[in-house]
């Protein structure tokens, strides 16, 4: 039983809270049940497991919680990371809240067959807030990073087209809400597309949810 | 220029951080340039307008601040409760986080011309996480309460049926995302359909992920 906040497995769980941490490390944080359980599922060792009560005492776990008071399990696990690929998948690009690339995550496991590429200035999905949004995504089907595959597809709220089914391979790039991607990654991109909103309506949806949507649209060619 | 931490306002807005506090005055509070700006092209009126330099010392307002340090502006708004309606609209039930209860208000804004229904143990709407991830949609479309109107049609991960089209004015009955709907709201609602998902992935979608592409697929029908 860890008694001791300087006790070394709890040093590097605080250390990897930090990016650069778990760039350097290859490392990353899950926190909960729920997580542990899915890394298990997915056939993942873990570099520490720590559960309160049993191997550290309890309140010295929720000291190195990034999520509060009353984590009962936290566990480190080596990142991986996975080759761009898969008859469907998405690129994000400046999508900058963590909370939304683990959504995109998820949400990608739900309905595509390909990892979710990291592109330029977009969240860490290794981050706490993403490992958690991802909820067990992460470990099933690691982010990846590289070049995109197949067919590219730029979401582009200005585009004349409207989203729809393309044959073979597909990556969809999706930029941060606002600000769209850069006009050079629309440019270079195969098709430009937009998906329909209403003209009364916001200018654009939440990354996390247009990426989930154009996720679904694509999707819908061959399965479902 | 408020000077002092004990100005009205400044003691009002801090208030307002708490649900209870926004329940018996009715108000709440937007935060940053964006939100102010969408209230004044949805014709709102602030109760209070306090701009960091002009009105308020920077640090005061800083202090009262829920999003941290740097905010330009706050206001203070009475809130506003439609009526449900629409010819499609979601309900939520037992949508606990704030941040997907914003997101539904700001996709139902982009894809439906019905209000949100905000039922039983859900995120207040109008707490700060829920209006910022909403981004001025709620001012453009307040969230409802009462009864959902027309055809209900309830998200349910069993579900014999695929979510599809339907005719007339339609609710969307949309749960948390593990637990789903009670058992009840499901046997009462008209139709209990769900999201064709991957069989190999996660058993279910983030909350806002869910409405939001139950709301594309129901609109689907009419516009696009």
């Amino acid at each position: 039983m860890i008694t001791s906040p300087d006790n070394s497995q709890l040093k590097l769980i605080r250390k990897l809270a930090r990016k650069k941490a778990r760039d350097e490390e290859g490392m990353f944080v899950a926190e909960g049940d729920d997580l542990v359980a899915a890394a298990v599922a997915a056939g993942w060792e873990p570099e520490a497991l720590l559960w309160a009560g049993q191997d550290v005492e309890p309140e010295l776990l929720d000291r190195v919680s990034q999520l509060g008071s009353g984590t009962r399990v936290i566990g480190v696990y080596r990142q991986r990371w996975a080759e761009p690929g898969g008859d469907l998948s998405v690129a994000l690009h400046g999508v900058g809240d963590p909370g939304n690339v683990g959504t995109v995550i998820r949400s990608a496991h739900a309905l595509a067959d390909g990892p979710v590429v990291i592109g330029p200035e977009t969240a860490d999905p290794y981050g706490p807030k993403a490992v958690r949004a991802a909820m067990g995504s992460v470990f099933a089907r690691p982010p990846a990073r590289g070049r995109p595959v197949g067919t590219t597809v730029a979401l582009d709220a200005d585009a004349d087209d409207v989203l729809a089914p393309v044959d073979g391979p597909v990556t969809l790039l999706v930029g941060a809400e606002r600000e769209g991607l850069p006009a050079d990654v629309v440019e270079s991109a195969d098709v430009r597309a937009r998906i329909p909103l209403r003209a009364d309506g916001p200018e654009s949806l939440n990354a996390a949810m247009a990426a989930t949507l154009a996720l679904y649209v694509m999707g819908s060619r061959s399965d479902g």
